[in-house]
């Protein structure tokens, strides 16, 4: 079966990819370019891809931008990441309004285009309660209407949806990923800053796992 | 209350746009330049927007030709635009994949950035066969997703669902606009060319209504 995984270049959707592919699928990925602060992720997913031979398209939506520049990760922001673990409070300014429906809609047009019935995402329940737009009721809802909204019924498919990041990376670890290819830190320089709320949830993971995070950190 | 409009330029989301503020909500109109063949539409869009001090903004988001290349309405097509009424089989190839999806969600997250509680598009009944993302169906599924998308749930309003072109150019006469400051035909040169689709059916909507269109025709 033709899949489109939306692919940032981070950990979770590093393992959908590489779920998808395992299950023997054609796999297209996509990856945005929407004004982050930084694109090393999306350096990565270009990398991976092309050593794996999947066909990659990175779209950019930039201009986007100009309608929503209340969110932290928008690089026109002059707010500061916010440090720590995730919690709702702290996290919600690097929410940008509406993402996931707008990156599922034109994952979902791209699919339509190029005769693939799925696509996948990386939703999963570490964010549920921070991000509205990663809960089951949202991958229902967005399922529902997916199913509608074109002649050519496209599934949206969240295989992680109610396994933690821990459970995420085991099954990678299994597969025998290597998550030196992947980058979560939310700042952009040479080495992870295993300070911002991306990196503490990933070194968790990495502990929980009794595994090593091949990844460099600063600290 | 506060809601945004996405407006084409074309006749129909121009009677939306009035509608709104006929309404008395405050309205924020978002165009989309998408990769369509032209950009008349766009503006007539913003000449509207400016005379009537509506505050507009045209995103650019070409960038999602890489991704749906297929599609006839596209400026990277090679395919002629089909003449003559709109027929399914005719008009499939104008169909953009899930570009009504794609443009409610970019104009959600822009309503939960500005803090605007609605988001209205012109769907309408003529289109319902046509376009499956024009239909209630679809519409009721956008409405639930909508909902469920962010903290701040946002309703998605399609004034004239249940009406054909006639009936909304009849609210739209009554409401006294002026219909030449639209433009709906699907060919860009200096006048409608009158045999398009879109042409067609606005002047059958202009008999329809015993008026007169102010347009110029090349006919």
């Amino acid at each position: 079966m033709k899949v489109v995984v939306i692919y940032s270049g981070g950990m979770d959707s590093f393992t959908v990819l590489h779920r998808a592919i395992k299950t023997g699928h054609e796999v297209l990925a996509v990856s945005f370019n929407y004004g982050q602060r930084h694109n090393k992720e999306l350096d990565y997913a270009r990398r991976v891809c092309a050593e794996a031979g999947v066909v990659h398209d990175v779209v950019d939506i930039t201009a986007m931008q100009s309608l929503m520049s209340n969110s932290s990760l928008m690089a026109n922001s002059a707010e500061d990441i916010p440090e720590g673990h995730y919690a709702a409070e702290n996290m919600k300014s690097t929410v940008v309004p509406n993402r996931n429906m707008i990156l599922i809609s034109l994952a979902i047009g791209y699919a339509v285009n190029e005769g693939a019935s799925e696509v996948w995402y990386g939703a999963h329940s570490g964010d549920h309660t921070i991000y509205p737009d990663c809960r089951p009721e949202f991958v229902e809802a967005m399922q529902a209407v997916s199913l509608l909204a074109n002649f050519e019924p496209v599934k949206v498919v969240a295989p992680y949806l109610y396994d933690d990041k821990i459970v995420i990376l085991r099954d990678g670890l299994d597969m025998g990923l290597d998550y030196g290819q992947t980058w979560t830190c939310y700042n952009g320089r040479e080495k992870a800053c295993g300070k911002c709320g991306s990196c503490v949830e990933r070194l968790e993971a990495f502990t929980l796992n009794n595994a090593q995070d091949p990844l460099e950190y600063e600290a």
